[in-house]
């Protein structure tokens, strides 16, 4: 089989390597010109354009889209989509909004192309080397394309997930438990540098992931940062985001789901982004006001 | 060496195995005397009081204590303590709060006795086949019984933490980020639950134990559990929790850690505690004072 790669990003480009070690030929293309000669010198045909990238896939044709979500995606599927026809297959390997992903399946449905939502975990080194893919899309058609997940992913490392949207959606959740398993790691060791004891954060990475109750593959990145930085002096404690975890909380609130530990994981990311805040300023005043208790003054 | 276990519950009966199973002798006590010749029967040595277990060890003797927290383990340490000698060792391995190992460590100290306070983690299959252990106590003196602990862990999965007090420090720390892993698992399966798809848990914990981020022996736990009951429908939601919780939360607002989601995934097992809520009834009969919010009446 051969398979249309869009978007050569840290992802999309250690996929399309996956592929290739599998057995599949894969043409791919990314709007940044310069990775293509990078690529093609990891023996992989590279497209000038979606265009060109469409013309080149056999029968029926099988795109994976690798790109941003929102716009990005909006744009690149609708482009990619004008190239394809009846029978032919579009994956959305990013993460999209279900709700978008539902959208797009039915837009595509009504061109009898079909379209996956594929969730995908495991980070660069799972895309490289055996990922985690959860897909959602029409249940017949899907094993035509079956034998991708197979491949790509570890063992028992893929799942159809039912009707369009459940992909995106398994992949949403799975990004907001992982805001709450990162959050609680990141407390223990909180404690444990204000502990009276001098604990040497690599080796208590090591020892919770041999044999503990929470050992995991988080677990096993805070021992591989703490090897690199053993008090991470050389970093800002400002947790970003992108995106999923916030969809979970909104998703949970449609539903009447509590998830307070997700929700409050995704505040405390928020409060990092601020040095100050205003509610802390407002909780001083109050106090001054009502105590006269002092406030630093700026 | 020979190792004298006093307490032989889930994890004490386990770890006499494994000490059995690496080469250890091992003489074993519980006040429930009808574990005594079940324990007998897998060639593991028995005494009918401490006393007696405490005779037959070999100088220096070494007492493992595998009993609840609190009163009972104060109760064996000091009756124990009175049949040792200086050079003795005495392992707690049970999950005291570390405050009390401080203590039992100091005291013991004046009579030459080496208390080392020890965090096991792994559950009734690790104290069998190699559990992950976290000690505290007198550095020099670890020399002597860390082949113990080399013996009955999995490779790398023991750790000498330090000062008294720091093995089950860093145990009750543990557990706290396990409360919190273990509640973020849980709301991502809430949201599940209650999505518009239909999700097979057993499937989706499966499909996350292989090459997703979120890959951890809790979540091993939740697919075992959903093999057993795809639904848990044979259960209530009623969340127990034993102390190191607790302790966590106690001490991190001690040491003024900002550690909310442990915190409120405590709280949160107090919550399921309760069928209905005084603070519930307070928020409705607010809702009723100001706005003719109609109550749910009893």
């Amino acid at each position: 089989m051969k398979i249309g790669m869009i978007g050569l990003g840290k992802m999309g480009y250690n996929l399309s390597l996956n592929l290739r070690d599998n057995g599949f030929q894969v043409i791919a293309y990314d709007k940044n010109e310069e990775v293509l000669p990078k690529i093609a010198k990891e023996d992989i045909q590279t497209a000038a354009s979606i265009k060109e990238l469409a013309a080149n896939l056999p029968s029926p044709k099988v795109v994976w889209i690798m790109v941003p979500a929102g716009e990005i995606t909006d744009a690149v599927v609708e482009e990619v989509s004008s190239y394809l026809e009846k029978g032919d297959y579009i994956i959305d390997g990013g993460n999209s909004n279900y709700k978008d992903s539902i959208k797009r399946a039915e837009a595509l449905k009504q061109k009898g192309i079909y379209f996956y939502d594929c969730g995908t975990s495991g980070g660069m080194e799972g895309a490289r080397h055996g990922a985690c893919t959860m897909i959602g899309g029409d249940k017949e058609a899907f094993a035509y394309i079956e034998p991708v997940f197979q491949a790509i992913t570890v063992e028992s490392g893929y799942l159809y997930t039912g009707k369009s949207g459940s992909g995106h959606f398994l992949k949403m959740v799975h990004n907001g438990v992982e805001y709450g398993m990162m959050q609680s790691i990141a407390e223990g060791f909180e404690v444990l540098e204000k502990s009276p004891f001098d604990f040497s954060f690599k080796d208590v990475a090591r020892v919770w992931n041999n044999g503990s109750v929470i050992r995991s593959w988080l677990m096993e990145l805070t021992e591989s940062a703490f090897t690199k930085d053993n008090r991470l002096e050389n970093m800002k404690g400002i947790m970003q985001s992108s995106g999923e975890g916030k969809w979970t909380v909104e998703t949970a609130l449609d539903l009447q789901a509590a998830t307070p530990i997700i929700a409050l994981s995704l505040m405390m990311r928020y409060r990092s982004l601020e040095t100050d805040t205003f509610s802390g300023k407002v909780v001083a005043a109050l106090r001054n006001e009502f105590g006269g208790h002092s406030v630093v003054e700026k």
